[in-house]
């Protein structure tokens, strides 16, 4: 089987796309889903595939040593990409932790950043598999390869016209806490704990996937509306947000709910009737909201409705490392 | 089937041995081989094992933008993570290519290290799968995820007292541009080739593997004497070198050749008799030399003997990152 999915608009895929569609193809029976989705996706066994990501987090870029510590700077990149694999609902099998720390840093703070990731990967069922660690360069460097498994893997790239838009958990903590650092004060203590310690939605993605329910599905890193557009695109379709309907997290505004980054919730499409009767059930089993915040509907992009219907301009769609100014 | 190998000695394997000390143990039906050889290995399908690197290249650490381009750059972080495969005798399947780039650098140049990565997997069979970009920090930092497939993997483990010790190549090039870039002169351009494009020996890994010939294997990345230390400590021996014997390459003295890094030729151990006859078969498959260079002996470490017989003191066995002074 060889399933697919394209990149969403954006400086950072055109990026992509210029770099991929100068590089010789290269075919190959093993190659499942190849660049474009959360993670590539190998053909398995009988039983399942293996999927892989990998996740690169550079000091003064993802995260600034003066707002948190070693430690938890290495279980957060451990974090982010174990959420890449519940973003195609696979099992945590291992993670590779590769890292850079420079010269001037004691042994045992770059000891710390490790001793982190392992302890993140650890708690979410992973094993250390390896990696691969140096000294020197100006910044921290920390690259985590997530392993996974997965019977059925859910794509970017399924969301159907007529699909129902939902999001897991409460959106826009992470941006407050970098908000509150980039002002000089203090988040506070639960928009901090959001950044340091993001939750992958793994068994969450799990139960979805088990259910069948999901027909695309992608987690929550560039920000919602950023994110909701690397669907649209991978689907062809166009997503409707509610912006009334996302549910913000406490002392999260509506931008930061619509817009800020790192979040590591699930955004799902799901065939009209298929998640509504068990959104009880799921909430009961893992504490966290599951809430319908849109559509999919026939066309392209996002589009941000207010309680007013009228069209919202969103201005700051999510994080793109590559766009202009 | 459990595979095992373990750390070699050096500050940089000590500190890893503190970090996985103290993490949990994940157990995983689905790890052929954890932490401590040159890749992790997972339990494949009925025909073959699933391998896995990391290799993370840092501005500054591994290479100077003031030495080579961004799309030589980018080819080699590709080519010395393929390398990880070859030492363990298994062919690519793709690469997962991880970047940072300063935002003080052009779009065009960040693009130009990502073509050279794409470039140099096509060269070698592999396919780009994925990965991340991201622009901030002030080094580039190259992160590439080899994946590859391995019917019979060979490990560092495997070397048993009465073995004869091969290199294939000739050693020290890459040592001697760096040494050439330091003193502030040209490298010749051989020399700066071997360092530019060296060449993962991924054909004549597995041809050797094929014929059953390697008990264990290495790639060199920090040196002859280190890699073998490396070999020795996870196959619980002692290896012995005859420096007269290793092939230096033209323009590199004894010393590089020893313990010069970054020439990803493969150190193997075989028993005596299984190479020995197909030297010439290989040289003239390969182009490239085999040289038997030692034994295996019971014991632990390395020992460099010089032509008259004596124990040479070897004063820096390979890069070791996180050693004292």
């Amino acid at each position: 089987m060889r399933l697919s999915s394209a990149f969403g608009p954006g400086a950072e895929f055109d990026f992509l796309r210029r770099v991929l569609e100068g590089a010789p193809a290269v075919e190959s029976p093993w190659i499942a889903v190849g660049p474009g989705d959360d993670a590539a996706i190998l053909a398995g066994d009988s039983e399942a595939y293996w999927v892989l990501t990998s996740d690169l987090q550079v000091e003064g870029v993802h995260f600034r040593l003066d707002w948190i510590r070693e430690f938890e700077a290495g279980g957060r990149a451990v974090r982010a990409a174990l959420s890449d694999l519940a973003a195609v609902a696979a099992e945590p099998v291992g993670v590779l932790v590769s890292a850079s720390f420079p010269s001037t840093m004691s042994v045992e703070r770059a000891e710390s950043a490790l001793a982190g990731a392992a302890d993140a990967a650890a708690e979410c069922g992973a094993g250390v598999l390896g990696g691969d660690v140096s000294r020197g360069g100006r910044d921290v460097a920390l690259d985590v390869v997530a392993i996974g498994r997965s019977r059925s893997p859910v794509l970017r790239s399924g969301a159907r016209p007529g699909d129902v838009l939902w999001v897991t958990g409460v959106l826009g903590a992470a941006a407050a806490a970098v908000g509150a650092w980039c002002r000089g004060t203090e988040p506070s203590a639960e928009a901090r704990e959001r950044f340091v310690r993001p939750v992958p939605r793994l068994r969450e993605a799990l139960w979805l996937a088990e259910r069948g329910i999901p027909s695309a599905m992608i987690d929550l890193s560039d920000g919602l509306v950023a994110d909701a557009g690397h669907l649209a695109a991978a689907s062809g379709v166009r997503v409707e947000i509610a912006a009334p309907a996302v549910p913000a997290a406490p002392g999260a505004g509506t931008a930061e709910a619509l817009t800020g980054g790192e979040d590591y919730e699930l955004l799902l499409t799901a065939p009209p009737g298929s998640l509504e009767p068990v959104v009880a059930e799921f909430e009961s089993s893992f504490k966290i909201p599951v809430r319908s915040i849109g559509r999919v509907v026939v066309g392209a992009g996002v589009q941000v409705y207010g309680a007013d219907g009228r069209v919202l301009p969103i201005a700051t769609p999510g994080y793109d490392h590559f766009r202009d100014g």
